[in-house]
């Protein structure tokens, strides 16, 4: 197959555009990220990353992406007939990063697993969905080659895909309004407030009064499962460490506390130093307690299981990504980390 | 300009791909949002919704979009000389619907504020990326048209972009990692605990330490700043429904707190029943308690406006977005909102 050689020859640039400029200006589109995969005519397998390819036609399915003409690749992509498309999923930028370096393709696939396909594409896995192609045409595009393939084979997972935007890899979190509040709600709790702080602090009661409705069943209060996952998580905490963490969350919590869950026997308390002194006493969890706390610990992984089902995967993956960068910014605030 | 012909004609497909499973395939790559305008050889404004756009060639500037034969404004685009690409706005997505709508274009363009170029492209306003293209190829695709455009104009505006992504709208949040903490840091804050339970508590009390120590500087405590707050936002509550809400942040309060306020001359006690009874109790701000409140609220605006700096507009929506959407699904743990 050849190139389909334009009518019309390029005429002077009326402006020269700086391509800095116009990559960056580029990158306000957000795209997914492919990595297109074929046969080189010595057998090898041949790959690159992509995020210039989209769809063109439904009747015959039809997809198209452009290729470097200085690429490595494009010489087995030229005399190719067949491709395969990967849309990469989420947490496949490092695939993406490794298919778009100018290493060979023996180097790409390296360590990967992979198979051939029927149409001799190197096929990867862990991806959205897989399109097998025939090319159609290949079209002049300037620097690049647009290759235009009819897609005759698909096969799709259920995974949130990658996105690039801006430079950056990203996850898309649809903008789409959940239902309205029933209209015979309580007037009292319609509001018009959408702070971040509002929003942050009701996401962090709502989660709590679900988890600590879990606790009451195991006879345990608010502030004595905040000790125990703060045990949990690092064993030997002092007893100024815990009384600290427990009353940045507001709820109060003195050594009588403490002495109530070790007469429980679900906590230990050695003085080290023999001075009976807070700063030295140090909190250690008894076998009740650890297996009190795992439980906890337990029903807490099933609500955030439940939630992800009912945000769905992308979305609570991107709603920990966020609170996570939040945090990192906030940090400095609270002496220690709670768990 | 007549469309190329491909020197290959399409042969039949190999195997018929179902057009509604090739179409939800697609779905899984993600895509910015345009909308591409031009003059009708009439001089009536045209345009489309596109998310066929892609970059092709960076030298020459190069992009390129795909329309349906059978689109009404198909006939307008292959008679243009020059359109223009609009990349939509994350707020876009109204406009985004119109323009995809099959109507005139008279009707896409009622009562929007545009203006044609020197070119005689119609703009529109509010975009995150202007380009002013000139057609250099139309190809073959299928049951679209390709269209390539050599860029000869672009404005950027610093506005997130749409994204539309399985057949709905999104926002993109980058997955890019924060710096690392550092490594002097105090070992007990070193913690893998990434759960959302624990994002979500450790935001909230971040978010709080900040709001609180605003607070103190106007000498009101954490639970005075939060009945001032319920106030502020919904005027006249009872005083059993203020301690309610109190107690839901793990904070206590009882009518000792409330008659200190009072005292103060922060709010106003109304005993309406005359039998002194919590439930019939309503608390008022006086003028000094809505000049305090309005100053903690005007500090917590000017925080937020802080955070959407460090973490960027598109973050912030889109982290509000997700904990509002989470708050929806738990939203009937609490009895009343909190503001």
């Amino acid at each position: 197959m050849t190139i389909v050689t334009p009518l019309h020859e390029l005429c002077e640039p009326r402006s020269a555009l700086d391509p800095a400029r116009f990559r960056q200006a580029l990158g306000a589109f957000a795209t997914g990220v492919t990595i297109i995969t074929t046969q080189a005519e010595d057998g090898m397998p041949v790959g690159v990353t992509a995020n210039s390819f989209n769809s063109v036609s439904l009747e015959p399915p039809m997809v198209l992406w452009s290729l470097a003409r200085k690429s490595g690749s494009c010489p087995a992509f030229i005399s190719a007939e067949h491709w395969a498309v990967h849309i990469l999923a989420w947490d496949q930028h490092e695939l993406s990063s490794r298919f778009a370096r100018p290493i060979s393709g023996a180097e790409k696939f390296a360590d990967l697993a992979w198979e051939l396909d029927s149409d001799g594409n190197p096929l990867l896995s862990g991806c959205t969905t897989r399109m097998q192609c025939r090319t159609v045409h290949m079209y002049d595009g300037g620097d690049h080659i647009i290759f235009v393939g009819e897609v005759i084979g698909l096969e799709k997972n259920d995974v949130p895909p990658l996105v690039f935007q801006g430079g950056n890899y990203a996850i898309a979190t649809s903008t789409r309004q959940a239902v309205p509040p029933p209209v015979d709600e309580d007037p009292r709790n319609v509001s018009a407030n959408s702070s971040l702080g509002y929003l942050l602090a009701s996401a962090s009661l709502y989660y709590n009064a679900r988890i600590y409705s879990q606790a009451k069943l195991l006879n345990v209060t608010e502030v004595e499962h905040l000790v125990l996952m703060a045990l949990y998580e690092r064993e030997a905490r002092t007893c100024d460490e815990i009384i600290t963490l427990v009353n940045y969350t507001g709820r109060s919590i003195g050594i009588e506390s403490i002495n109530d869950l070790e007469a429980r026997e679900l906590v230990r308390i050695d003085d080290e130093s023999g001075c009976a002194d807070s700063e030295n006493l140090m909190i250690h969890l008894t076998d009740t307690g650890r297996e009190v706390a795992a439980r906890l610990n337990a029903e807490s992984e099933r609500l955030e299981m439940a939630i992800m089902e009912q945000l769905g995967t992308a979305d609570t993956l991107a709603l920990c990504n966020l609170l996570s960068r939040f945090n990192r910014i906030y940090r400095p605030m609270i002496p220690y980390r709670w768990f």
